[in-house]
């Protein structure tokens, strides 16, 4: 490696800090070692909540799905070398590790460092625990073109998504080389740590697209109670969780024997934004809804009985003979008996983007998958683009995928380390 | 009246919630009676925290700020006439009462209605607690124009606020005939407050603008930790605090000596969306940056002395004799001395509305304040207009004002019947 990780930033990394015009000074306050924190799991719950950057996976996908998300998508300078990008990964695992700890970007990078500088860190964290932050990279498909000699390097699952029925998808608001979701129960928490990092990708890195997101629409773990999207339905209530490493470890983490041996221990992330058609979906009456998504709305039992976490059965029939949940429901249509067994653990959100020139709001879901293959996400859009009842009521506009490396497994490691080889 | 307030929705309230092609559909669920509560203040805090509706005041206004909001401006439909807008207020009181309790719009209004009827209630807050919901409503000049025969009734405080230098306003983003605020501690409350009361007034008002926003950005009692805005300063240190009776009755309630006898218990709310142009600040110098505002970053003290709370000394000099806090200083120019005597009741909020087209966060400060006489703010931001040092950092993209009436007194009175007289 050029660039020691884990030591501090690059000169780079401090330049896109204090800006361009500051290039002659010296600045200080590039000390700080990282605390190194391998135990899986010491996060509590809450603001308190802390979770590890360094480890065998990274944090942010079984993580107990925090409430509020920061998500951006990066694209790379047209002058940025193979050099400039193993040393911005280094970078910003660097300060992803200590903005987790709840930390600054560098040692008191805030207000510690030189006064005649730009401080390293903008600040609007200080005094703000960790909260839960969990800081997620990963890399786009265009990024192993021919621009960074990467080529080879390509997991043959990191294809970009086929279009699928229906798609209406802005170009601009899709797709990047890089992208990085910011997690945490404190928004200010995950706007910061998205804002730092990109500051210091200045001059290498730039944000293509980016989403907040106000409200986690799924569960990762039993212990959470079953949110509600948009639509003022539960959603993810047969969403994988942490608890069950099987289905963890057979739909969620890529291994060696996948095809692309570093990516073990990763997996594939797919974000859509998928715009609601609310006016509409508040005025179709309840029974309809509730037959669109094939559960009741209050519960979120299946409409075949039972509670919610009773398990559907889909042939199930009505007095008269029809299943009870329709042949175009959006949880038949989910449902892995349809998929070929595929399941995706699913951490989107609730976003409001304002409102648009009809005095409507322009809100939806910010959907988030990670699988082992995208595969499985590609199966089951298909089901669904295809003959779900909910398309009625939906816009997919914005699509990305993204190869998610396994984690840094200590200090000193580097996020980008497994694609350099 | 001709309108029974807290009894229910209007005909033309449930109209909007079911939308109008369902108009020939008998509804249900619309008997839930309001739950009034006179006692001030039996909120607690965090999720559980719940503050009474009704009252002399209108809460979210020295309510101890909450961590989210979503504010929208409305303009009446075309076709609105004085006796739709009583009704609509009317409406709104009725339901804003109800979702300020941790309730449905109507009694069972997500999923207890006729399955053949759209829900009442767009129900993605079931489930969740009332989170320290406050909706307060507000009047904007135009309101009082020729179209509802109100021109006799409109305070003479309120006028469109002057152009101050500097202004790069959209209209779009600016004015509207009548405002909501809702503040909570979840977002998703807050979106589902403002989502519900749009619904209702389908038909008669519709969605201006309207803006979320993430982290508060003032402390309004003397029990919060000041909050850190998106240049990384501690902001709202010397706001006026509920705990300052005389300061909030001299400076924040309208009285019936001020010339509107209904405005007596009201105020005077000015929404500005101030754009950070955060790149140019985050290569600033820590010590320009301190310079600019008047106070150090990491403690928030100001640069006269002292600690967070000590008093500034804005002629103490410098061992050069110039003064320590400089005379284009921020917290010079917004300070009572230098501005007659005004203050302010500051309640902002951070946002984050995605990025440009340049890949920069489009980030900032909804600036919220509430005044006696919109006097104050027009002296305070004109003080600020011609000499702030932070103008290089900023830009005013947005403007409105309101006036905020007394708070409904108890359940069947309407936000609207000091309008009316």
């Amino acid at each position: 490696m050029t660039h020691e990780a884990g030591r501090g930033l690059s000169r780079r990394g401090l330049l896109g800090l204090v800006g361009a015009g500051a290039a002659g000074l010296a600045v200080g306050g590039t000390g700080g070692a990282v605390i190194a924190n391998g135990v899986a799991g010491i996060g509590t719950s809450g603001a308190a909540a802390s979770y590890p950057f360094f480890g065998e996976h990274q944090s942010g996908i079984v993580t107990a799905a925090q409430d509020r998300l920061h998500f951006a998508a990066f694209d790379l300078a047209a002058s940025a070398t193979a050099d400039d990008l193993r040393e911005l990964l280094a970078d910003w695992t660097f300060a992803a590790a200590r903005m987790t700890r709840g930390l600054e970007v560098t040692e008191d990078g805030a207000v510690g460092g030189s006064p005649l500088a730009p401080p390293d860190d903008t600040g609007e964290a200080l005094g703000l625990p960790a909260a839960g932050l969990t800081i997620t990279f990963g890399f786009g498909p265009s990024l192993f073109d021919d621009r960074f000699g990467l080529a080879a390097r390509r997991p043959a699952a990191l294809e970009p998504l086929p279009r699928f029925s229906g798609d209406a998808l802005d170009p601009a608001r899709s797709g990047g080389d890089l992208c990085i979701q910011a997690c945490a129960d404190d928004p200010q928490v995950a706007v910061h740590a998205i804002r730092n990092l990109s500051r210091i990708a200045f001059g290498r890195a730039a944000i293509r697209w980016s989403q907040l997101g106000f409200g986690r629409t799924s569960s990762t773990t039993t212990s959470q109670v079953t949110p509600r999207n948009l639509f003022g339905f539960k959603d993810g209530t047969a969403n994988i969780k942490a608890e069950e490493p099987d289905a963890v470890a057979g739909h969620v983490w890529a291994s060696a024997s996948d095809g692309t041996a570093w990516m073990a221990g990763g997996t594939y992330l797919v974000a859509r934004k998928i715009r609601m058609v609310i006016e509409s979906w508040d005025r179709t009456r309840l029974e309809e809804q509730q037959r669109v998504i094939g559960r009741d709305k209050g519960e979120g039992a299946p409409l075949s009985g039972g509670t919610e976490f009773t398990a559907l059965e889909l042939d199930k029939p009505d007095d008269d003979g029809t299943p009870r949940i329709a042949a175009d429901a959006h949880v038949r249509l989910a449902h892995p008996t349809v998929n070929g067994g595929a399941r995706l653990l699913r951490r989107g959100y609730n976003y409001v983007d304002g409102d648009d020139a009809l005095g409507r709001l322009d809100a939806g879901l910010f959907f988030l998958s990670f699988q082992r293959d995208p595969a499985q996400f590609v199966t089951v859009q298909r089901s669904l683009a295809g003959h779900d009842a909910l398309n009625e009521y939906i816009k997919h506009v914005g699509s990305a995928i993204f190869a998610v490396p396994p984690g840094a497994p200590a200090e000193g490691a580097s996020i980008g380390d497994p694609l350099f080889g």
